[in-house]
């Protein structure tokens, strides 16, 4: 295996983030680049949910990947051993979120010309991620069962800002109390509008409705 | 049950963090108080290991908790429905940690008079509240089965200012792929002297352990 790129991307001082991420955006939409921020609590199954849902999807579109890390290069060695898929790796050098511009360092070097859809791994963290626009078309989090079904109560700004919500590890809810229907009217108090997909990403189920999801919002980014 | 204390914390923009830490951490000293600040990514079970361990605590010392959220009171109202120690809820406003002055705010309507052990109970994030010192006595964090067992990997600051280190929801441990040995390798790689406690706060399994190293390092800090 090539070895992982290792960006180390640097805070720029003189930000105004909004606008950065409305110029990424801008500048995605004219190359037909969409980019989908995905976030989510440490340990929540990021990881392996990307390789399931990169493994159904790669011969579909021209897909890329950034992890974001504090540290370590293990998420994209496992990404590009699992399933060939151009990684790279971004260290954020302890800072735990991402910005729009730190976004653009980690796509310049992932290149826009030969790519449809690029996802970013954001930092596994529910609060900081949720206050600073990347420059995504779409925000995605990842739920999973073991840390319970009040956490949109208690990261209100995270449930509000993401257009899908994945809960995922549903294989174990007979083993922690977790209501799927509860998580969700609490999801749904802080965004409306948010989608819901139940799936598990070890086993793959519900992957291809995430899958199915994503193809259709790629598509009308491109073709809109 | 009486209404729980909500206070709404502010950040002073002033501050010299480790000072104002140090400074609290002597006037502790000087008054006998031990503080624990406990913490770990959302859903890890800080809640229900810090039931388990007040009710186990209790009518050892004089006990209280200050509970740290984004929003909401959730967590202030649990704890005082299931142990009766009093508990308040310090709102940090959006903010992913406590720093030194915020937790000062906290104790202050805590009182320091009668009152021998204080547990801080952070903001769920294994990034930001390890890199501000609170003024705590000691930081213990709780790592969770299901978030995996390679987090000291990719926390690294988090694993390294930890005292000690509760592996939580070992009940769990044969549905996910997680090595213990493999983590408390990791756990010392970051921080050789981190004690490692494996608990199970749904059960109490492991808790009364956890409840004999707080008893001593209260007991040392009031007494040596």
């Amino acid at each position: 295996m090539d070895e992982i790129k290792v960006i180390e991307i640097k805070k720029n001082v003189f930000e105004d983030n909004d606008k950065d991420a409305e110029d990424l955006r801008k500048e995605l939409k004219d190359k037909g680049v969409f980019l989908l921020n995905l976030m989510s609590a440490p340990g929540s199954g990021k990881t392996t949910t990307l390789i399931q849902t990169l493994n159904r999807i790669k011969n579909k579109v021209r897909v890329a990947v950034m992890e974001a890390d504090i540290d370590s290069d293990v998420d994209a060695v496992k990404i590009v051993e699992a399933t060939g898929v151009p990684s790279i790796q971004l260290h954020t050098g302890g800072m735990c979120h991402l910005d729009a511009e730190m976004t653009r360092q980690g796509l310049d070097n992932v290149g826009l010309k030969d790519v449809d859809l690029v996802v970013l791994e954001n930092v596994g963290n529910l609060v900081c991620p949720a206050e600073f626009d990347t420059g995504a078309v779409r925000n995605a989090m990842i739920l999973s069962v073991p840390e319970g079904d009040d956490k949109p109560l208690k990261y209100p700004l995270m449930f509000t800002v993401c257009d899908l919500v994945l809960i995922n590890k549903t294989d174990v809810m007979p083993y922690f109390d977790f209501d799927l229907e509860r998580c969700k009217s609490y999801i749904h108090q802080r965004n409306p509008k948010a989608q819901v997909i139940p799936i598990c990403a070890k086993t793959g189920e519900g992957v291809d409705a995430f899958v199915q999801w994503l193809l259709a919002e790629v598509n009308a980014w491109k073709n809109n």
